[in-house]
């Protein structure tokens, strides 16, 4: 028979729909959450606090509590340069750095057509109008190294051509620390191709 | 500035309490489930659920939304024969095998003196007891094959020394499908030592 109580199954269920986690990682954290049932609710709390609570900003579309993000709120950013991501993982890494002064702006995805997912899916229509009516003198695209992140810069960068705004892409290459007989080919044609005078 | 909404904070700071769950880890499922914040609330309502619904067995401490597990209530269970498990999982693993007809008792743990869990901590009172007031016949320890998990069956076994229950241990020595070269030492030796005749 089977032992686990039907909300078990249910918990079982829904856990493996989470990236990374299949049927044993799933029954590890039951384990775990059955354990410690107030540690349970406390994650239970959270989750629904934070998929109730948290919006899209109106502007960036950063997830934000409020209408409009704290980043375009903010009296000291540079509301001329938009940093434009593919999710809000990696406006938050960039934020991290502490260089970046400028806004955001998330795309909520790459383009995917095989999957459905063309540019009305995404934020681009918002992108293109906000460059347009606002005053936007820089977009550094920001999407991650992949073929879809790239796909995805060069359909944004045709959009803007002609907007008055540069359109700039983050650099590849070599990462800190890194050793170059280790480096695939790929990153090493980008950081020879990316090279710059040394002044 | 920080651009992770205070609920995405305190839902991270949650997730990171899970095990095997680091701080990237926890990263990638709040960009999952920030992504489908339906999905989401089907977690928490799952996890709040499980939590506030589960208790144990009153009787074998396997998890259960009644009073008693099903184990424990149904007719066809051979309640003579009794399988000690750590923790559910390990029972829900045997029971999986199809194999076994008898009852269970769950310990909830090992003993580990070194971290304050002592037996009193475990559910091995009610164990003993139970094999004194009923009829069991035979007690299977099927603790882990780990330092803890040994310990604690030498442990409980002592106890139930002269209850009149037959004490036995699951046996140990090569996985099913195994490379004898590859198994570890004392995995071998174990195999080695419980060998038994071909008829």
């Amino acid at each position: 028979m089977d032992l686990r109580p039907a909300s078990v199954q249910v918990l079982l269920a829904e856990l493996e729909q989470l990236p990374g986690v299949g049927p044993r990682t799933a029954v590890r954290l039951v384990q775990h959450l059955l354990r410690q049932p107030a540690g349970a609710q406390r994650l239970a709390a959270a989750l629904a606090r934070a998929a109730t609570g948290v919006r899209h900003c109106a502007t960036c579309f950063l997830p934000s509590e409020e209408e409009t993000c704290p980043v375009c709120r903010a009296a000291e950013r540079d509301r001329g340069v938009v940093c434009v991501v593919e999710d809000p993982v990696n406006a938050w890494a960039i934020e991290a750095t502490g260089e970046y002064d400028g806004v955001y702006h998330v795309l909520l995805g790459t383009l995917d057509p095989l999957h459905g997912v063309g540019p009305e899916q995404l934020t681009i229509g918002a992108l293109v109008d906000r460059v347009r009516t606002t005053a936007v003198r820089e977009v550094i695209l920001a999407t991650n190294p992949t073929v879809e992140g790239e796909a995805t810069a060069h359909f944004v960068a045709g959009l803007l051509r002609g907007s008055g705004a540069r359109v700039s892409r983050i650099a590849f290459g070599l990462p800190a620390g890194g050793e170059i007989s280790y480096a695939d080919q790929v990153t090493l044609s980008r950081s020879l191709a990316g090279r710059r005078g040394i002044e």
